[in-house]
């Protein structure tokens, strides 16, 4: 429904190109990493490793509520004038089926952009099963 | 509003006794420690790591959200049924300003208790800065 | 991504065949009609009235919402047991743009459907402009 | 947490006086009436008439979210500036029990507060009953 005349596709290259690996923190320990960007959408993935799993052998719901908030401000990095960043202002996270031992994968896609703000619904998936659908706003920070 | 008559106070002082230094995955490497458990209400701190943080010097919201996504379910623990499990089905979390360095902590409250789902609100402060605060619905599963 | 193999086209039908003209009530009010229903989708129109309108010319955001809550509970009428009921257990509404006078439309899709629960987003446009988007759990209640 | 220097006790004096029945649209056909205004604080009654029932006895949906979509913006009205508005951009419902015949109020506080956004808790109760619960962001509009 949007369309994104402004989508810099050079940021876009340079996110996929960053391969994760040099990622400290949270996205880093947990192993995010971009695979594609486009015009209003976005994928990334990780591994669920044992590591990431409960005595029950699920996912901690953590890891699928870190992922959407990553691509939540990731995939409005290349629409959004020069200089500016994109913050999480709040999302809403359904969980639809429990995520086992696997790639995760995390869709976003901005369905509403302004100015200030974009709205942006994400499905995550675990060996292609839906394990959850977000949506959420994040606010265009202007530049300091 | 809501009593809790079958909270249940020896799972209560064994979830405080657990001093989270032995747990692994992403409650390990975030370093979640439940502080306080009473009937209905729970309080979880982790410290806000140099390595969390952005190279804004704020940290990743992945934070914010795994943290409650594990209160989410812990504070139902002491008042659920023995051998039953509680799954958190869907949060939502406002972010109310940037979370810093130093102690975060998540405290959550039950306002509603039936026979299988809870409704649980959460406020997260960062060095008694109101940092998000969540809504979200926790389900009750059966035991196996 | 979710089959509907339940699907009842005759509970469908009836829905579409109601014209609306005799709810009472809110739907009645504000002139809510289904106009289509297929296997996990609906779509759902109220005309926006003068009189439903605020002082700066927008629809009051009532309106959306009542229409978002009702659609989610109705997509789900022909894929349910005959004799259950489902109920809107929560949703989350993002408004993306001011509503005016004339169509509004909400198109519901049911993403992840199990016995109990179902999960549906929805999408409303007023004039083919998106004026808001929704996400919401539907809870689906055994007969009496 | 939150307080509120700039709170126009003359303008939340005029919302208390105005009792409604003067109000069109939304809010006059659902009787809302608003009861009680304080800094960052405010309640919201309506009844539930029969008219308001489904055939199950219970309020339909739309009628506690519309009413915690007109509380949302309303609690904001006299912390924010002269001349400026404040707009419901998101909220998030959950339905904790039916709601059925008599006064249903909406208590509507204020969790955060900064120049251009709210963030705003709702309670809903029903013959003092909990029917709701609800979180949401205000967007402060500047004068036009």
């Amino acid at each position: 429904m949007t369309d994104f005349p402004q989508f810099d596709s050079h940021v876009a290259a340079r996110m996929v190109a960053a391969d994760g690996s040099g990622s400290g923190g949270l996205p880093g320990y947990l192993g995010m990493k971009i695979v594609d960007v486009g015009p209003g959408v976005l994928a990334c993935e990780l591994e669920v490793t044992a590591e990431l799993l409960n005595p029950f052998g699920a996912a901690h719901g953590g890891v699928i509520s870190a992922l959407v908030d990553h691509v939540l401000g990731a995939v409005c990095m290349p629409v959004v004038p020069l200089g500016s960043w994109p913050a999480t202002s709040e999302f809403k996270l359904n969980f639809t089926a429990p995520a086992r031992a696997g790639t995760m994968r995390a869709e976003a896609r901005i369905v509403s952009l302004s100015k200030r703000t974009a709205i942006v619904r994400v499905d995550v998936t675990n060996e292609s099963r839906l394990v959850g659908v977000a949506q959420g706003t994040v606010t265009v920070m202007a530049p300091r």
